[in-house]
């Protein structure tokens, strides 16, 4: 599929993430205007809701931009998704008969302030990387126990704390915790000083479901994609977690790109998960391509310096895709509503300059990374601002998400002391 | 404190869950009356949409009662709290002198179907029971190992599935889910053959925070309890848990009683945690009584019979009170939420009649147990009705929670046949 051209003319330019192919959706807030849903489109934003209340978008059954988050839209089911997506492209595209009426409701991006582009209702993390799997559990394991004997059958995955996840650009303090070292007697209450990030995808469902959905299925009900930071405590992690998995370690913040990426807008880029090392059982096994070819990239900037590439990956990576994570998350009857965030789990490729982790880069601390300014790190230091970028690359045009960054700012003094 | 007397004459009863000093709060309709906020007095409810629509209620910032739920009243906060219980006493109390108003919006309890008090926001289940702890460890460890390293030094957690919370008396279809048991070579995809019950506690979170909170900030924190059956798949549970913890084995369904018991209302009944075998850290450390003397037991009936009490325990047991759990969930500095609601999970006392699961009970399946039908059970059967009673024992009157029962649904012949 070639570039789709706008009268927008940023929009046309290869290098843009938001060409009319895109379309992501957000929530923005600017001066005189509260925060709202928006379009990307170049280097601007459509005010969906001037849009709507100037009679430009219609899905049918009232309005859906009077609140400033996109769960109204996914509630109108995947039939509207397609409605209003062929509408902003007629709004938007080179032919557009309604150029005029449209052209006062862009609003210029480097003007914005974004926002939580959707609810969250309840936030799943998983862990379907095989070479983060791998990698994380070499570490802990040892080589021969890398992989728990279940993560070659089912997308491991653990229910995380939705309230903790927030838009790029939110600084992320670091979190006190619980910690005991290998060598430590006793456990003792401090900062955490393994601060460190995950690379990840996220799904958004956009459908709701009451019972076990087929893969098929789940691949439907999902709206679209984030890349998503799951800021992550290792020190802090590393004594809470057995029996029961991660919990506060996870809990302080999970970072999102503030653009909804539709599955719309991804369509031309699905590809197959890898080959199986062992069958997966027929409920999980693929019916088609349903990963994404999205390279994926991490920057890290010191405080008041250059950022630094330090990994760079691709989502197609993973040996699990959502619709599977989707899939498996409803086969005890689970629930599932619209607004659910699913994380990937961490993106890692097979070289060692793909892994998306510090744990993993810097193998566990043992091997600090360097950084263009010639520092070191193995985690995180107070004021580094982390970047997560990714696109999907089309002929003469890119399927971007925007940056999903955050800073990290120093522990608090007295966690009590307000 | 003795008993407060009513005007409700059935509220005098010393046997009855719901006399003057309970006043818990539920969700209720009736023929002709859709789901509302109510108040249980003795046999009756009184309807508060109406008591707030006569002028009876008023909280002083606008209606909080037009909606089916009782987060709004959790937003108002705790000074709200007070007052509305103080209005609520005067309105049913034996020298009410609006006695007249008041009883027409009476509505007989045996008329009414309950639904779910609250919008519950995030689920989160504990693991703070020393004796399940202990028994579940030396099941799967042996006696030595029984306890992780840091179960004495943190109340370890783990994030449910808040959409997966239905109110008593909702049917719970047995899941299907994979499953491997020791001696097979490949797992499968099948209905769950050891299902459970877990008792426990839920302590409803009515303050929102954003950062750490003390011991004391949490406890006042707490809007009210409920009881909560936290259904299990064992077999699921096992296959899946390792390394991030329980996830579908929990998500079919967690039951609570529909009465919200206010801390207020359990104010007389607070206990103290059991001796500490290890110190625990400062910000963790008891500063007065904040477990409760509460009675429970589980009942269960096997289609068309009767039920036998299987157990019988004492909320008293636990090692960590909810204000312990609330305060270490905030350290990493998690939002918490109005509505969140904390399992306090499961509650065994240290003798075998005291184990509040059919795992412990029946020692993993090795000792089932025989109900009064003479039937045995190790784990639950199609058609078994689970009731968890609660109550906490004053001079005359006991302070109830209701029921929290569902019946065992057979599982779907195929799941994905719809």
């Amino acid at each position: 599929m070639p570039l789709a051209r706008s009268w927008v003319e940023s929009a046309n330019d290869p290098k843009t993430d938001f060409p009319l192919n895109n379309l992501p959706y957000g929530v923005f807030s600017s001066t005189g205007l509260d925060p709202r849903c928006g379009v990307a489109i170049g280097d601007s934003i459509l005010d969906c809701r001037a849009a709507e209340e100037a009679g430009l978008i219609d899905l049918g059954h009232g309005p859906v931009f009077d609140v400033p988050f996109w769960n109204e839209v996914m509630e109108q089911g995947p039939e509207a998704w397609g409605a209003l997506r062929a509408r902003l492209t007629a709004l938007l595209g080179a032919d557009s008969t309604e150029r005029d009426t449209v052209a006062p409701l862009l609003v210029p991006m480097e003007k914005v302030r974004m926002h939580m582009p959707f609810l969250v209702s309840e936030f799943t993390d998983f862990y379907a990387g095989r070479h983060h799997a791998t990698n994380v559990g070499t570490m802990f394991r040892g080589p021969e126990n890398a992989l728990p004997p279940n993560w070659l059958h089912i997308p491991i995955g653990y229910n995380g704390r939705a309230s903790s996840v927030v838009v790029s650009g939110t600084p992320v303090r670091r979190p006190w915790g619980q910690l005991k070292g290998p060598d430590d007697a006793a456990p003792r209450f401090a900062p955490c000083a393994r601060f460190d990030l995950e690379l990840e995808m996220g799904a958004i469902v956009g459908t709701a479901s009451d019972g076990p959905v087929t893969l098929d299925e789940a691949d439907a009900m999902i709206f679209g994609y984030v890349l998503l930071n799951d800021w992550s405590a290792r020190d802090i992690q590393a004594w809470e977690y057995q029996p029961l998995g991660p919990f506060q370690a996870k809990a302080t913040a999970t970072t999102i790109s503030p653009w909804i990426v539709t599955r719309a807008a991804l369509e031309p880029f699905r590809c197959d998960t890898p080959p199986r090392e062992v069958p997966l059982l027929p409920h999980l096994q693929d019916t088609g391509p349903m990963l994404y070819d999205i390279d994926l990239e991490i920057d890290l900037a010191p405080s008041g310096k250059a950022a630094t590439t330090i990994a760079r990956t691709n989502y197609g990576e993973m040996y699990y895709s959502a619709a599977q994570q989707l899939a498996h998350h409803t086969t005890s009857g689970c629930p599932m509503n619209v607004g659910d965030l699913l994380g990937s789990g961490t993106i890692s490729g097979p070289e060692k300059h793909q892994r998306g982790s510090l744990l993993e880069l810097s193998w566990g601390g043992k091997e600090p990374i360097t950084l263009d300014s010639g520092e070191t790190r193995s985690f995180l230091e107070d004021g580094d601002t982390l970047t997560l970028r990714g696109a999907a690359q089309g002929d003469g045009y890119r399927i971007g998400f925007g940056a999903c960054a955050g800073t990290v700012l120093p522990a608090l003094q007295d966690p009590y002391d307000r």
